[in-house]
């Protein structure tokens, strides 16, 4: 670690000036979850794996892990009872059908026994990773290519069965687990990697691929990721550009939409829509991909992604200041020297005009990676204080910081921890409240105050997580009457009946 | 210009030995037309102009141009007379209603008398730049706020009138003109400037804002636009979204879908949908914005555009290379003295490797104009070999001049020029074949062979220019069924009348 030496410098940082930033003051003990190197998901192996499952012996293509999620080769670890979704949030149950022994046999003929229905085996893809929402599905399904997501679908539309898609079910908005009893499909069997162009960067790959397998496979071949996630061992590329995800690159790369150049995608009735493009440029017609980056599932289900991937930076340098914020910085270049020169240029201005009073810059990727620890595993550490009431606001970057002022001079003694944390240069701001347990009278004092607080500031009340199922109802503080209008007309469009990802997105339609 | 030394190196440039690189062998004799400075448009200013219409003596917001487009203080040059869209291409009208002096009443009151019923000032309206394609609309409307696009689409709507709406005209696929008597929305007169925010450099502006003054107003505050086009100084920012232009720096910033946060779109309806967020992210919902990249006029009219504009390079060099193929690259960054550096040491490399054997390198702005214009009027160019067939092919970049040989080679004496050039680091070929007049027994030669060769390779037939009204019906080249046909779906949702620039992207629906 180089501690950095402070010259003088008359010129301002016009980032840094605006830059004061905070970070959580709770510690790091005994972290663990599906983040990092200590994430159990990351050592995994595919196996053959004889399951019983309701209607006789099955085989089944099984990811096995020693603990956490997933299908275990003994019996999972005691997961805590989590309220049921429809109980605590009262929601109403659509009048989808159930799913009975005749839907099982076809699904298990189709996917040559690759389902549960174990209900022990079920728990963890009924529950979110936050453990704030749990549906009661009867049945996951594990296609692995996208003609059987075809037929799934067209059955389930024809029968008005619920399906609810899921990736590496690492949301936070709940949206990436049932309600109800809603089909669970997951995209984890649909791991293969298609093709990369090694000119254009162009990686093309089935939607279940793990976003840090991806990198890994990339960085190999002299490319990365456009995009990084706290999530990447567990999270699914596929998920990824349902969710629109941000995260730690987007501010060099630019969002999703721009770099995810092509999509397959089977939409409600069955039909494959295949968008799969690997050029950089196409203007014939409506770019019709782009209605599902960011729609969570519930206009199609992502089968396949083709993503513009950049050269791997040969220069990757970190700095880490503080006083009274932190602020991490992560440069990536071609000539180590030339970035070395920036960086210290840019460090010793903020430092002698004692915008900054401490820090240090890691070079080499140990140090790098343990810088990035602390600002990638801040949501585990929240975890610990109890109950966490997550908020994930876009705002001018001027504004940012107050609203965690606000919100910790209104609380006052209620919340164990107001914390706010994110991404700078994107606006965005994680604002966390936390308390010992779910606190209705506290989620009282928060909320509507946080949305109102951010739509009057010209904010958005869903950053980077989306809407899924906690915050749909909240989509009016940052979308027109006329927008979420169209919105409706256009999920009626492509998914009449509603069977996918329901309760999700968009709010109910009021009288 | 300083001549590039050669010294040994051994190491490889992986970009250039696969970017040789085609270059028209046409002259440049007395350029003229909408592209650089030698547009007598970029001499524009406002007045108010007294102008008698059909129906009675009405003020006007004119922008007066010594020559070329527009309105005129004298009588306008004569254009050469263009055949009918209608007729060369044998299109049937749709059963719209025609403009009725009532109709025309209720649009002088609505625009307080701005709008254009002279047959003479409408001509260079109705007109394509390319003079290829001709409608005969007999009004033009210049409305000055989104209420009033609003007004004019209820009421055409309503009355069953068809509209097409127009930018700059600077389109190649005749996108931008009426076919028949549509009426013209003309976007010109929404040209305010709404906002700059000088932290993370979004503009908020009206769609009719001319791309090289908003790089002009940027530039002077210290940033950019992220994009630049050979048609600068007349295209309009809201034609080039509704375009989802590429040009020149898309390699550098990234494509609109990725740059652009928000857009403020008329429904066909008339429905005021304001999406014009100034946030980097925002995830609440479907992105709607998205839709109207793109879609060529035929889902809403954009009246205003956020986007995201990056900061200033305080470095800017060009390099110029040749043989066989001519090469052109721009670098942009923060350090004059580090990007030399980089520049001098591809270029030895490439010259060690005698992949290049000489060229010449820019530093000042009057030089890297000088070598720009070498590129960007290529176009204006190839107008002076009589007629021109353009086609815009996006291809894997090791596939990209294969197209210009093959057809090369088919066309023989045929064709007095077949010219590649284009977007390398996009793989996007602009191929252009020349011949002295129109030529149906040349064109059968070119076409479909040209699309079937695309398609073939995995290209697209549209890689940034559109499909507007001449590439629409080859669609199926680049798209799927299913994908046309959703298109088609999305088209009915919007726009259910077909109002919205009718005969323009979409295909004639067969069958």
């Amino acid at each position: 670690m180089v501690r950095i030496a402070s010259r003088h410098c008359s010129a301002v940082g016009k980032l840094w000036s605006l830059s004061k930033w905070g970070m959580p003051s709770c510690s790091y003990r005994g972290l663990s979850g599906n983040t990092g190197s200590t994430n159990p998901f990351n050592q995994k192996r595919e196996v053959e794996y004889p399951l019983v499952s309701n209607h006789g012996p099955l085989k089944l293509q099984a990811l096995v892990s020693p603990s956490g999620r997933g299908l275990y080769s003994t019996a999972p670890p005691a997961i805590p009872e989590v309220a049921l979704t429809s109980k605590r949030y009262k929601v109403q149950r659509r009048p989808f059908s159930e799913v009975t022994n005749e839907d099982l046999e076809f699904f298990s003929r189709l996917l040559q026994g690759r389902l549960v229905t174990d209900p022990d085996l079920l728990k963890p893809f009924n529950v979110d990773w936050l453990k704030s929402v749990r549906g009661y599905s009867k049945v996951l399904l594990r296609p692995k290519m996208s003609e059987e997501v075809s037929k799934i679908l067209r059955y389930c539309n024809e029968r008005n069965l619920a399906v609810s898609p899921q990736g590496g079910n690492t949301g936070l908005v709940g949206g990436s687990v049932p309600v109800f009893d809603e089909i669970i499909i997951s995209m984890s069997l649909m791991n293969q990697i298609i093709s990369l162009d090694s000119i254009s960067g162009t990686l093309v790959c089935q939607a279940g691929c793990i976003l840090e397998n991806l990198n890994q496979y990339l960085e190999d071949r002299d490319f990365v990721m456009p995009l990084d996630l706290g999530s990447k061992g567990s999270c699914q590329i596929g998920g990824n550009v349902a969710t629109n995800a941000g995260g730690l690159r987007l501010l060099r790369y630019g969002s999703l939409h721009g770099t995810v150049i092509g999509l397959e995608v089977v939409l409600a009735d069955g039909t494959l829509l295949n968008c799969l493009t690997s050029l950089k440029k196409d203007n014939t017609g409506y770019d019709l991909k782009q209605l599902f980056i960011g729609s969570e599932g519930t206009l199609g289900i992502i089968t396949a992604v083709s993503i513009l991937c950049p050269r791997k930076p040969a220069s990757v340098k970190v700095a880490f200041m503080g006083s009274p914020f932190y602020l991490l910085i992560e440069t990536s270049g071609s000539n180590t020297a030339h970035d070395e020169e920036k960086l210290n240029h840019f460090l010793e201005k903020v430092l002698a005009l004692r915008l900054v009073t401490d820090g240090t810059v890691a070079t080499n990727d140990k140090k790098i990676k343990t810088l990035w620890a602390l600002r990638e595993r801040i949501t585990e550490a929240l975890n610990h204080d109890g109950y966490v009431y997550k908020y994930d606001i876009s705002l001018p970057v001027d504004q940012l910081y107050q609203l965690v002022m606000d919100i910790r001079a209104r609380l006052g003694m209620h919340a164990k921890n107001v914390v706010g944390y994110g991404h700078l240069g994107d606006g965005n701001l994680h604002l966390n409240v936390t308390s010992p347990a779910y606190d209705h009278a506290l989620l009282s004092s928060i909320e509507p105050f946080v949305y109102q607080w951010t739509e009057k500031h010209c904010g958005s009340i869903s950053a980077e997580h989306g809407l899924g199922f906690k915050k749909r109802q909240h989509i009016h503080y940052s979308k027109t009457e006329n927008a979420v209008l169209l919105m409706h007309r256009l999920k009626s469009l492509l998914d009449p009946k509603g069977i996918l990802n329901p309760y999700k997105v968009l709010p109910d339609i009021s009288g």
